[in-house]
């Protein structure tokens, strides 16, 4: 199916290339090997059992998830695409340019829920749309530590910061600063960890931030610096490629640094309490379960997200002076992780 | 405070008497009041713990919470009184007439999770609200059973339905399709559990039946009677006095009946995964949870509804015929409970 029409582009650099969606798809099928190959060899006992299915109305995906490994007490990795004759309502509201017309997506995300405390919950999701004039990318990768190594934050803040400066100066600046705005749990005035990168409507025109909060800190930077020179289909896609492709390394050397450490009932249960948070977060906010319950998308495969296990508590607070406080202090705002230095964070 | 203008009113039947909020908050608190001590009585050894909370716009409320009780896992019962000078958006859809009048609610809610298995998560809530021209109740109760026990659906059902008819033959017959079509879970095509009663926007005009679904089963079964004799605000105050009276007597003997009852692994970890179904309804669907964080409620008070520990898991499916799959095949669907007999569900 071609969902996109060139002639109602605007310009032609602006159009994708007649195999778009078959390079796209490709693309985000071999991201999701590369990163269970990687995730499979870091956790080395775990493995990840397969799931393909297909969506009634256009489409289908593949979905894989991990479940009691040595690292990950549970993960999944999921690949779909789909299509159909109109967007829903919450993207539409954003590209009014795609209502009437048929869509093509596709996309590949993964949550990691792994078991010792110690080791961060991460996150990340990288998505492609054609639909009648209008394509874009979106995506990104979060981490979510449950105690405070300023260190893992920093480091997987600088793998990102690379893959990004690769390709844009201004590409990390304004999309860490989009992440931190939208890991953010407004009824808690809590970040759901130290964010990473995060943006969307990516088309090659107009400013970097296209996000809703018009006042916020990625529109005020983004606005700063003006528009930036027009990115071709092919610059956005090399992009999003490196992005995917920075995940193990941003990730991995975390997990090695941390995987030896005992921890705790303490710990543990401080886990499973924050992972609430994960869940409020996905229900509440995230624009990807959004869309999967609205597009009648598989339910399994959008609420594998969700944490394992879970604890929920009236009235928790941290002491203070303990790790637990640092993580609501320090790590639960947004901070210039790439420029960390172990002096930084206590001036 | 005076949210309320009588003069707007159309006639004089329906309006509220000069006393009313003040009536329907004493009578809340009540009920918070008889509500805990019951389920003190009935636990055993648990008892409440109360925080009082002030709401920076106006308002404020009692919180009371157990936890660790000998039948309680943790229990919420949240009694609030909040005014303002606008409803939120979600509510405004519903009632345009309240549009650009300062508003006043009450009410009082109520989630509680019990430790066994055999014992069913329960779930009330009853509510007031004026706004300019306008004024309503609304509220309900419902329960949430993790294993099949038809005698306890059936009781539950019936001591509403007493209550009910007390006051309109017709009210149990609407609400009770109400509550199957409010309490469902559209991700997964499940209801949260036997259901019980629903009302909303009653204020003694119009059809019983006041909610969006214009060709359910509740709309349908409003139209057929038509429109029911106009009821004054003392009539359905009445109305909703008694449906409050009517929970500990609902819930109750359902406890001692279950209490006793052994369980092991398996049905622990049945509870907790369908737990999650409870988590996903309240922050997916919930009317009060979203009225709650949309008016910038209290966020433990609201989310107190969570439970104490959930389960995620890819894929569950009940085996066949075991009780786990009678609970998916007969109680998550609607089921005319009041009139359950031992043969009936097996005709």
């Amino acid at each position: 199916m071609t969902a996109f029409s060139p002639s109602e582009a605007t310009a032609s650099q602006f159009l994708p290339p007649a195999d778009s969606q078959s390079r796209i798809s490709q693309f985000m099928k071999q991201l999701q090997d590369e990163i269970c190959q990687g995730l499979e060899q870091v956790d080395g006992t775990g493995t990840f059992q397969e799931d393909s299915w297909e969506r009634p109305e256009g489409g289908g995906g593949r979905s894989r998830v991990m479940r009691e490994g040595a690292v990950f007490e549970q993960g999944g990795v999921n690949f779909s695409e789909v299509w159909g004759s109109h967007l829903p309502p919450s993207i539409l509201a954003q590209r009014p340019e795609a209502a009437g017309h048929p869509f093509y997506a596709t996309g590949t995300s993964m949550v990691l829920h792994p078991r010792s405390p110690y080791i961060p919950t991460v996150h990340l999701n990288y998505r492609y749309f054609e639909a009648g004039p209008v394509w874009w990318f979106g995506g990104g990768a979060d981490l979510t530590p449950y105690y405070p190594f300023a260190e893992d934050a920093a480091h997987f803040h600088n793998t990102f910061k690379q893959a990004c400066d690769a390709h844009h100066g201004e590409y990390y600046p304004v999309f860490k600063r989009w992440c931190d705005e939208y890991f953010y749990l407004k009824h808690r005035q809590e970040m759901r960890g130290v964010g990473g990168i995060f943006f969307d409507y990516q088309d090659g025109q107009g400013h970097l931030y296209r996000g809703p909060d018009a006042n916020g800190p990625a529109a005020e930077y983004s606005n700063h610096i003006g528009m930036p020179t027009q990115r071709s289909w092919e610059d956005l896609f090399g992009f999003v490629q490196s992005c995917g492709r920075a995940f193990l390394p941003a990730y991995t050397p975390i997990v090695e640094r941390r995987r030896s450490k005992e921890y705790g009932d303490r710990e543990r249960n401080f886990q499973l309490y924050r992972r609430g948070r994960y869940v409020e977060f996905n229900l509440v906010y995230d624009r990807g379960t959004i869309f999967g319950l609205q597009t009648n998308g598989r339910t399994e495969s959008i609420l594998m997200s969700l944490p394992p296990l879970v604890r929920w508590e009236y009235g928790y607070q941290p002491e203070p002076k303990t790790p637990e406080a640092e993580l609501y202090e320090i790590f639960l705002k947004p901070q210039d992780w790439a420029n960390w230095t172990p002096d930084a964070l206590n001036s």
